[in-house]
């Protein structure tokens, strides 16, 4: 994984303005001292030529190819400020992107912000929210490139990240073929645990509520697949099933998962109880907790990854099954749905 | 400029489903619905290795330096559907990114589109947008290469634009020099008369109604500027004076604009006349038309461009003036203020 540059200041510690911004609205601070805030003291990245402030960011990819994804999050649809922080929202809209940059088995490298929020919004929240995207990004090696500032009824953060690919990648979802296994390496279910909490009025579990608020995807993790030769790769955000089935439908393929493979830890075992949900929708269907799920050659796959079902050929219609028999009920969240 | 292969179907006639769509609202369709018809046809573009469909898309820049922007577009601030049909919103859209990428002196590749909508949204409105987009995509060279789909209050459409350099550039704002020309290439102050226009509840001037709903950047100039030399570029979409702001304080110069120079086009003395405007405010001040302003050494400027100003050194604070003097009243606009 690249590291931006080490030796920069911590960020946004100390800030001789923080002070002055209690009780300041966006209002108060105008476009352009937002941009300064946002901005101050990036550090420098060696695959960064031109960071933000002039018309466009400039990146180096490795090999000339250079790999992009946007995802969204949007107040009242992806987000309560009451249920997460602006901290954890920060770190939220970095993880969902950089899972995406994982499950093709690249590098992030950049990100590009693109917020809008209202002017009444303070500005404290904006400077936790941007702490949150500067840390993940930090974590993921990814730095903040560019983006753009606008004024708007709900706050929408677009974060479009950009990577690249060492000699074994790109891993698409085409890849998958017949006697492959198909593993996963994170959590499922746990969001949606948590969702399904905080729908009904609870702050706990703890565990289930923090994967909620903030996905943990694990990084690194989509160029050790990419090494280890699989054969297609997702990260999943819809969903355990609807996601197998973006695999199965690019590869023309069928893939089978084993129920018991994926165990039923405790925290969503809990959660199933208290909402009366039957905890294996939460691990088949619940998304955003950006797991990646591969398929390998038969045999060992990476450490840290789990086996979970098998790919067949595809006997008429692609189809994702679990043991075997369709899953009845819905594999996932559609929008507008 | 890089053009898309052709050969592909016109999009989006003759589609069998245009008339079931009649009436039908986003939430009708449903996401992935919504996916397909905007990514359906597609064509191919020889930079564009992956396309939409996967978990990121692909490009290959020449030279292994890539160019990234993103502007946001918001319904009620940037666009009102009272004022704008979805065809223009959707051509703006891309136009103002591709802008972007011409004021680096760079060629666009790809675009990134994050959309965010109302369930109740017509999906006729969307297929309109979506045509704007793929439309002044083929225009500019930049194909459309992937997104995010989201529900939302209010209509939102952040485009991210890729694009690369060639052997001569990339032109930032950083690098005019005292004794060189400022040109400008295409319209200033025809989008902000427009804009008047219909504030006062006027449909006329046509030309700068039009001007408002989709400006009309000068693609390919920015390349001719870059293989002309230019040292300094940006284009106009604050206003012309706080625009070249940017260039003096990132080049650290002065600039002196001729008035004279940017003559005084009759639409926007009519519309001057109409609402009470000194039409010199839309000329200095007025955005969105994203014309090209670009400094060159001493001598011809490129065919189509203008001189309108020269570059001097920097008297202290770098500064703006017009025919020698300080501007009096505000440069351009802010977002939140």
């Amino acid at each position: 994984m690249n590291s931006p540059t080490s030796g920069h200041r911590p960020w946004p510690y100390p800030d001789p303005e923080e002070d002055a911004d209690r009780g300041r609205t966006l209002a108060d601070l105008g476009e352009f001292r937002l941009i300064d805030l946002i901005t101050r003291g990036l550090p420098a990245h060696d695959q960064v030529e031109l960071g933000p402030g002039d018309d466009a960011a400039i990146i180096t990819s490795r090999g000339g190819r250079t790999l992009v994804s946007v995802d969204t999050l949007v107040e009242g649809v992806h987000f309560r400020r009451d249920w997460s922080g602006p901290l954890a929202i920060g770190r939220k809209a970095v993880a969902v992107n950089v899972a995406d940059m994982e499950a093709m088995g690249a590098t992030p490298i950049g990100l590009v912000l693109s917020f809008s929020a209202p002017g009444d919004l303070s500005v404290s929240w904006v400077r936790y929210l941007v702490q949150g995207v500067r840390e993940e990004g930090e974590r993921t090696g990814a730095a903040l490139i560019g983006g753009d500032i606008t004024s708007a009824r709900d706050i929408t953060i677009a974060i479009t990240v950009l990577g690249d690919v060492g000699e074994s990648g790109p891993v698409t979802r085409a890849g998958a073929r017949p006697g492959e296994l198909v593993a996963l390496c994170g959590r499922v279910g746990w969001a949606a645990a948590g969702l399904a909490a905080l729908s009904h009025g609870f702050r706990s579990p703890r565990a289930v509520v923090e994967a909620q608020q903030t996905p943990t995807p694990p990084y690194g993790q989509g160029r050790v697949a990419a090494e280890a030769g699989a054969g297609a790769m997702i990260d999943i955000s819809d969903g355990l099933l609807a996601d197998l089935g973006h695999i199965a439908e690019r590869s023309g393929v069928s893939i089978d998962v084993h129920r018991a493979a994926l165990g039923l830890p405790e925290p969503l075992e809990a959660v199933g109880k208290a909402t009366g949900t039957d905890p294996a929708v939460f691990l088949l269907t619940g998304g955003e907790d950006h797991a990646l799920a591969a398929t390998f050659p038969a045999g060992p796959v990476p450490p840290g990854w789990t086996v979970i079902g098998t790919v067949g050929a595809a006997d008429g219609q692609p189809a994702v099954t679990v043991d075997g028999a369709i899953w009845e009920g819905t594999t996932g969240y559609d929008h507008f749905h």
